[in-house]
């Protein structure tokens, strides 16, 4: 089965969404990975901003925010509404077109299809707290914390959801250490796999 | 920092040691697998079968194994010493010429080296079991069996001496789907990655 559709996952700071606006550059295909964001906060009429922390930022503080975070009616918590909203939108945007898409759990949401690349991209902790500073001006101490801070809770939100492991190799078609291939290699790597 | 050394892991059944003996092939360098072996039977003067079980494969029944097994007056197990032994053989093979080595922790026990590309290699149980089936000649059921037996091993063979989580995208430059991609283009971004 040919495919269509690329889901990147990526811890922080390792460029992952920089490869993956390249390889939709590069294929001429849509990119998806605010753009879910702004269509999750015109149905739901949250923030951006709000939203932006909830859907793959969250649990912030551990699993166990989830049981005192605010319900609706349903016992549903504001996590499970916009996560339940996003999986639609992304269900959809893959019905619709070729893409690349960030984040967000895709490779999990996708997983009935046969038509999609799940790529995993990491690096070495110093190269991404080197992108970090760079690319957020902050001093080391604060880029490492914050390293640490995001893929703690972008692992935690994935294992909640999927019940899978964020990170095993298992998950994805491709994984790559972007710091030890370079940025260039790791977009032909996985231009290579998704036009075989 | 260029690569002249090549390891790769495999789920059973992965075609890991296929991919990896072909891409040695094509690059026109030296592939260890069984030779390892051979090396420690000869210093050791146990057989082959032996340390064929016990160098990647132990501990059989858990962790607990390794309270029960002989153990020489320096109370190292049988284990220990066969494991010392094949490092020392990986560190000195690497020393010597560019090579892919299959399995035995060599990702781990080359990790200070930075001319290795360490590559991981796994794949869907139904085209796993499919490949079992057809190389040792056994029925459906049976395969299932050794492939969760031998992976089990393997996985906590690695996590005993490394502390590190057989797997992990995290522990390997690549890691490749070969159900996925194929064996060929498997081989294929290998080479690229290591010729980069």
């Amino acid at each position: 089965m040919s495919k269509r559709i690329i889901t990147i996952s990526r811890e922080f700071g390792s460029g992952g969404r920089f490869i993956g606006e390249n390889v939709a550059g590069k294929l001429g295909i849509k990119y998806f990975d605010k753009e879910i964001i702004t269509q999750i906060a015109e149905k739901s009429g949250l923030s951006s901003e709000f939203i932006a922390e909830k859907a793959e930022l969250s649990p912030k503080k551990g699993l166990f925010s989830y049981a005192f975070t605010g319900r609706n009616l349903s016992g549903k918590s504001l996590e499970d509404i916009i996560y339940e909203e996003q999986r639609k939108i992304i269900l959809s945007i893959a019905e619709k077109e070729a893409c690349v898409l960030i984040g967000r759990n895709a490779d999990f949401i996708l997983k009935d299809r046969d038509d999609v690349l799940n790529v995993f991209i990491h690096g070495h902790e110093a190269q991404k707290t080197e992108r970090i500073c760079q690319m957020y001006h902050v001093q080391e101490a604060e880029a490492i914390k914050l390293l640490q801070d995001v893929d703690k809770r972008r692992s935690l939100n994935y294992n909640f959801y999927t019940e899978r492991k964020w990170g095993m190799a298992s998950n994805y078609a491709l994984t790559l250490n972007s710091s030890e291939l370079g940025y260039e290699m790791c977009e032909k790597v996985i231009i290579d796999c998704f036009r075989k």
